[in-house]
């Protein structure tokens, strides 16, 4: 309809469980574009040759992103929304190899720790670790042995021509990871999000002054204001030995009343403070 | 005098940054025992084999070392001490290679990454990354190319009969690892530590009820009563997505009033609470 398509930036091979939720953000037709690293796929969305960045934040068994949290504060990016997606491991191989003559499995080191009690069953299978889940699909597909598998999502399996083997492989089913939607801040109201008539999260991240006693009177304006943090996560200050860059997650919009009490008491508080985004929080998580 | 050496565990090859705090930490003869691991290093000491560990926390360019704020929770040791170790980085190859020869580098991957400005200015050295730096020290000499050098300390130097060629090669001189002494509860007092005349930290783990508001109420805890945090760190809860615990180091010895009412008023919040040590501040950072 005249319209091209937004260009969604998303780290790791085709296939990638993030680049499933690029793929399902918008009330548009998205292009997702792979890249190599975090800090590629930061970069693209500050020069402007990708529209939006879709980046993991946490997940629930291994925690959080922490090359995520630290590009949020060296970029200027807006979080202008947010997807759960659950994750499911799969055993992957190439056209005509079977499960009887696999004797490797490649994937990245947080699937494979994922799938440990599948692995523990399966005492003949070496464990090998690989860079990415849906490149190490890629890795096998191309190596062309004969005995060799990957553990990856089910897109993965179809981005690369390889068969499902197994599915649900995950050691905990309760296996979720949270990825943030990017925009850069002159181009917010360009991107067609889905409406969502849900219930509002606002994101901020603070330092505050090294001295005794700071970091409790930063609490305070917390506890002594209506806002009710859902995460926090802190990250050192480079130069700063033991210094910490803090990142809240508090619930409601950022210009309702309880928020807007709550974010100039810890603003007089702390050395400096910044709304990452405010933005309808991810259905189911309430 | 009659009485046998100390056994501490610590994770990594001979050599490691670990290994120096061990041997320096006790008044009293150390014996230092590598283990491959974190878990094997904490099961060690659960039984029995090590009298005490040396465990990394935080690295104050790096963030914290997960594994171990996991295995805390996992196993039932006790913090008594804390040591900040200063950490200086350096060019290390095999008697005979000089940094003419040098085309490759091995270290950790958090080493490279803190020497990444004297490899940006050198960049006909390859990056290779390697499990360990002083594990990186032990493949360059054991494999006995002319074209290796490691990167690492210069304990590590020394125990495997290599050379410094630079010293001081990281990007950031404020580069410093926490590290904390654990015992297991029953042994506490035959640990012959160093008298320290020092003020005290509290650390602690706790877990609170998923309900909106509650980790607003813990925090609360905090606020209003003396204690104050120095440092909180929150890690998921396998089974139970986007819930937490909280690890909080807190100013103060556990018996004092202040603390006391604090940890008082959090027990009332939260769902679980553990001390998991209180013991003497590393000098230095106050």
């Amino acid at each position: 309809v005249g319209i091209k398509s937004i260009r969604a930036a998303f780290q790791g091979e085709r296939g990638a469980f993030s680049e499933e939720v690029a793929l399902q953000s918008l009330e548009a037709s998205v292009d997702a574009l792979p890249f190599r690293t975090f800090d590629e796929m930061f970069a693209a969305v500050a020069a402007g040759t990708a529209d939006f960045a879709v980046a993991p934040v946490e997940n629930t068994l291994a925690g959080s992103v922490i090359r995520t949290y630290d590009l949020l504060l060296e970029h200027q990016l807006v979080i202008v929304g947010e997807a759960v997606l659950r994750i499911v491991h799969n055993l992957i191989a190439p056209p005509g190899v079977e499960l009887t003559d696999i004797r490797r499995v490649l994937s990245h080191p947080v699937a494979l720790a994922q799938c440990e009690r599948f692995l523990q069953a399966h005492p003949h299978l070496d464990a090998v670790q690989a860079y990415d889940t849906a490149g190490s699909v890629k890795l096998v597909v191309e190596g062309g042995r004969k005995d060799e598998a990957a553990i990856a999502s089910e897109r993965a399996a179809q981005a690369w021509g390889a068969r499902i083997l197994l599915t649900g492989i995950e050691s905990n089913p309760k296996n979720f990871t949270r990825f943030v939607l990017l925009v850069r801040p002159d181009r917010v109201e360009r991107l067609p999000l889905r409406a969502a008539d849900r219930p509002y999260k606002t994101s901020i991240v603070f330092r505050i002054a090294h001295q005794p006693g700071a970091l409790h009177q930063a609490l305070a304006a917390f506890a002594d204001t209506g806002i009710s943090p859902t995460k926090i996560e802190s990250r050192p200050i480079e130069g700063r030995p033991f210094e910490y860059s803090f990142y809240v997650d508090v619930l409601g919009p950022r210009d309702s009343a309880a928020v807007k009490a709550g974010l100039d008491s810890l603003a007089a508080q702390a050395e400096s403070l910044r709304i990452l985004g405010s933005y309808p929080r991810a259905p189911g998580f309430d």
